[in-house]
């Protein structure tokens, strides 16, 4: 392994006040999501494939339209300022480095405009996520302005209509106000920004209209969810349980992952992504193999933040999808697409199966 | 969450005698059902539902005709006042103040009619739990009083015709006579007043006969017993397994319950309920999730009658609803029956399926 | 319970040397076997049945032909001698004064006539454990002398071709060659009373025809081999690994249990028995559940020599059966035929059944 | 058991610098695939006949033509000269001894002449493992001495086109430039002697016309995979995963082993065997009952080698083979050819079955 996770998450504790490593590491509950998320990905019993010529493994994508040197990006958490003096702009600037996806969130504390500028200026590609706030006209300017300042994607975040409660929290304290207004500006009212709880399938054609960018919905779990976003105009979705602080019991991704990806089968134009409890280059060629285009991580993003900033985000990005391109050749993939197959259909993955077709049949996908 | 069942168990545990303790807490034989009852909600996967309006969420229900604000009732529980000077007083008066469905033990310590009187100064709905003892017209005397004071139903225990041992018992030396002969009277035959043995589906129709009341039959597993349960004539079942107080070994109602929802699919007069082992607010969504109309909490009434009465009965049942509450917004469930289907269909569950064709297949169900 | 089998093992510990401790608690290889044995009851879910008149409960039952008052019986084990002065004779009251079906080891260090007698005393029945040795006339001599004796059936021990190699051997001092020789005389060369490498299905017939008694074949796990048994006219098998003492790494009997059971439906004459791993009544009832005509027990009935002779193993065989007719009551079985169908169909139980039809498809029962 | 592979192992490691030792022990990545491996071996539940006579037992076999008194071979791994100043001419010895068969590994510290030489010595067979060089006409070069020098067959790595990282690697400095040049000789450049990283199943062709030999791949786990290298003309296939030294993640060969033999049980030219976690005779057992021809153990050679050279090594292959030896006839096996389906069709195995089926379907096996 060039990267280790572990000892990153280690040296970044160590670096953080505790309240503010808990408000990244917590889950929901009894953390059991969180737990069984990371666990998942290494059940995946994986099957290698002999005898093919790597001699030039490529580990680049095409995700919605767009050309990755990685099919790792940065999933959108929140506040990095907490992690690092210079936030996002090192979050962004690291990804840009790295060719790697950088999905911005709504909850960041630098300026929309000012991260998408690192961005820019390190040739990068990036999504604006978007929480539907209780005032709609407060999302509708940040997802102009995200748009304005060259998001290639809104996220829609499907899965926090309200916020789950974290064991580990001490109250809101680490988040500033400050940090809070950072994109809503001084003057917002604060309870209008927080998650509208009445957020749904129409909201997908509504942040379309209004950003005239592909919409991604994240938080799908179900099949038949999968399939009435992408009856609704949705680009794609991102298998994910919130990083196991939202619902918790929520199901793995690893084993939520092969349901979606054969309910989506035969509607490639809405892609699959993945995020949740990955942290190693074999974790992620899991998650590719099982049917995900690409996948995101947090967490890690976060360590990588608080023990050196842009730099070592880039080396984390690009250590992943150097681990990746090497556990492709242990496996006989010279391309992404060579890695369909990989994992064995377990008994989960039979499971998820049986669920596709069941909760398929009972969904109506309301074509748009 | 609100509640933390765990934290209260343990505040419980300091302020109880030991002997008194392991009363509520232990069950019988390797205790293995005691504990598998409570892993095993847990065990169950989620699968939320997003992009649906959960701006209103409701926790309300009907149970047997009665509406209520919550689907999480009171299990009947021996002598209340060995946890509070109050006893039974204090769980009607806390349960109704929750607006919560009380089901009054048969070995409660305090008199029918002042629990019914409690329950009824804050408008709250109960049930009464009736052991059938050997002399049956000690029993009918009970139902008779319970009916009498209010009572909306009777719950026939199934699952006792004989007591359970406990490996933690020291004796009988915790209950008192006068705690035993609160409502049996002074001058009742303590053996008579012993759980007959001789028991069976007929005494559903006696029992209705007698109190003029629904009949809801409390332990049963197996899919042909409740079909069998709808054929005399019950208005319900209550999927248990006693608490792990009875046959050791005994399935946890988390795996039995699809096989009994399956079985009485059609045969929607008569409810299925479930209790054992729940603690958390995901945990009651996991139980509606399977197709359970309600649940009951037993020893968690318990720890909060130990720790605070009435009031932090009332506060632990209003405490769990909200934290279900929470928990249908983050799977987006704005309805209670929008719970269906919200679970994995699991391995277990599908053997539950397999075995619910193969119990129906070899039951009589008697119609009445 | 009534019985605390590691209790009495603990007891029993402490008052054996450490050496016939472990020769009697070993198992062979890393006794994976011997420790998935036990597991595997406690792992089968219990179905209990409610309603049901349990008033009057009757562990009585029929083995091959005679009455007995409990389906447990004592297991064949080695040389008791070493566990309590009085060996087998004690052993041999103790099982008769319970109403218990007392099987005797070839290996036993009192005379076959002697126990018999015991026995008889009591009023008891009981089954000589045949090893087929490497001269025949010898094994022949000691079945003609049983059958003189009053022996009810042959038990021929079929998974012994080779002594399994217990990792906790010492050496084989802990068995004295006087002992050895109980049986078969002080003249007898050693080497010809080992187990014979070439005992087949034909044997069967060879030990029917020997002592006019029906013979039951002991260590069978596959279907196949039970109906092969059937097939030569073995009256029953007893699902057996040997205690976990033959090949490690040998399926569990409660694992290969429904197999036999299954393979054998349609031939009644041949009864299916079990051991090895039963600790409770529970346990008991478990194996019943599954289709066992009645159980064995082998290694508690030495912990109760060691703790107190005939009376200690009255008291153990007594109380199981207790226990048995205390989990037949909370399971709603007034009589052991009720206890057919209580297990859940298990995953592992479904394996089995698919196990039954291949093994059955390839197995020439050769009809005698 | 004759052989104890943990106390071996004990015994190695305190006698080994630690760099070595952890050199041989450690696995790739989190070394999921390492433990689980030899896990698997352990969870294969066996199912024993009884009643066969096993009065001999044979554990010769045949093998690609040659006729070998045991199915227990030694796998190639690299620079024995780590473990024991003789290196390879005593691994060579001691195989031949224990009349094994013994696979010469492309990195070993030996000349491949004397390798060869010692094994004639004692009358043994071996085969040569190729690693296919960037240089192919190094490869060519040793490949024609394998030939030359009297090698059965070529075994092709399969699983190598690149080297697995390894988290225990304290750098390569445990392993000298004298020992790396042994085969290569001292001017080759050391580059050229790294793996290739285009091997194709065409390789197997031009092993076979190059060597005139019999080709073996090795590292195979994919059912379809089996299938295209007997349709390009190998003449087997070796389950397995590296030893867990490659793809961290990959599939145990015991559960990927039965796909393999589904698969290829039309083409009985082409023989599976399996290497990887096996420890015991029962193990062993394990997978020529899964449907293995024979198997090869690593790791523990090196240990025998560490702890007594060529004495040891053959020491370790005899007991092993009399451990299988007596296994068999605890399983009612007189020859190994009786070992089929005695591995209870446990659900990864139905998952493996099925996995063929699926993988198969997908595959061109481009017959030669």
């Amino acid at each position: 392994m060039s990267v280790d996770v572990t000892a990153l998450e280690r040296q970044a504790r160590r670096s953080l006040p505790a309240a503010v490593y808990d408000y990244f590491a917590g889950g929901s509950g009894r953390e059991q999501t969180l737990r069984a998320s990371e666990a998942a990905w290494r059940e995946v019993a994986l099957l290698p494939r002999v005898l093919r010529d790597v001699s030039r493994v490529d580990t680049s994508t095409e995700v919605s339209s767009a050309s990755l040197r990685t099919p790792v990006g940065v999933a959108p958490t929140a506040f990095h300022g907490l992690a690092h003096p210079d936030g996002e702009l090192a979050t962004a600037a690291g990804a840009a480095a790295a060719g790697a996806l950088y999905v911005m969130s709504t909850r960041s504390s630098r300026r929309i405009e000012d991260c998408a500028a690192a961005t820019a200026a390190a040739g990068g590609t990036w999504w604006f996520q978007a929480y539907v706030m209780r005032d709609r006209e407060l999302t509708a300017g940040l997802v102009r302005r995200a748009a304005a300042a060259g998001a290639a994607a809104i996220v829609l975040t499907g899965d926090t209509p309200v916020v789950g409660r974290k064991r580990r929290d001490r109250g809101d304290s680490v988040v500033t106000e400050a940090m809070f207004r950072a994109n809503i500006g001084p003057d917002a009212d604060l309870g209008a920004a927080e998650q509208a709880a009445d957020v749904t399938f129409a909201d997908i054609g509504w942040l379309g209209e209004l950003s005239g960018l592909p919409v991604i919905v994240k938080g799908v779990l179900r099949p038949g969810d999968a399939l009435a976003c992408a009856g609704h105009g949705a680009a794609g979705v991102i298998v994910s349980n919130h990083g196991g602080r939202q619902l918790d019991g929520a199901i793995a991704p690893a084993r939520a992952l092969p349901g979606v990806v054969a309910a989506l089968r035969d509607t490639p134009r809405c892609e699959v992504f993945a995020d949740g409890g990955l942290r190693t280059g074999e974790d992620v060629l899991a998650a590719l193999a099982l049917g995900a285009r690409a996948v995101f991580v947090g967490r890690p993003v976060l360590w990588a933040l608080a023990c050196g900033g842009a730099g070592c985000v880039r080396d984390l990005l690009t250590g992943l999808t150097t681990d990746l391109g090497h556990a492709m050749a242990l496996a006989g993939a010279a391309r992404i697409a060579d890695l369909d197959g990989l994992a064995a259909a377990d008994l989960d993955g039979l499971a998820a199966a049986d669920l596709a077709a069941a909760d398929l049949a009972a969904v109506d996908p309301s074509p748009r």
